[in-house]
């Protein structure tokens, strides 16, 4: 299924998701990444965002079971991701 | 269709995003914006931001047309968003 995962974290918790979500996901945004991935690697991811959890942290999941209905558009710059923040 | 929009552009232009996607979508984080919308106010609001798109700009939009194969998950914090980054 097609997987989006945004996260909003404090700045000095930010490497730990990146780690997490790279594993899987392509890192598409500052902090949107995006991929395809089996049902039994979005429930994995979970369970891992769950260890890592702490108060201040935010994370949404998106995902679509059927790819054929899910499209998405990108507009301007495709660079580096997060180039602008580092 | 269920509609996410990601945008990753310059602080200072943060603003001109954030009042255009509030017109029609939740703000559920910093730069993530998440809603229901038909497909002519989808391409409405691709239209509006190709107009304001500036060279430093990314935005991306996930559409899925089929709202029963897609789903979301939270975790942690669900406070007002981006209150951290004000």
């Amino acid at each position: 299924m097609h997987v989006i995962v945004v996260y909003d974290v404090p700045a000095e918790r930010t490497h730990i998701y990146r780690k997490l979500l790279r594993r899987r996901l392509q890192h598409l945004q500052y902090s949107v990444f995006f991929g395809e991935l089996t049902e039994g690697q979005v429930t994995q991811m979970k369970n891992e965002i769950e260890e890592e959890l702490e108060s201040d942290d935010s994370i949404v999941v998106f995902e679509s079971s059927n790819p054929a209905s899910f499209d998405h558009t990108t507009f301007g710059a495709s660079d580096e991701p997060g180039s602008r923040f580092t």
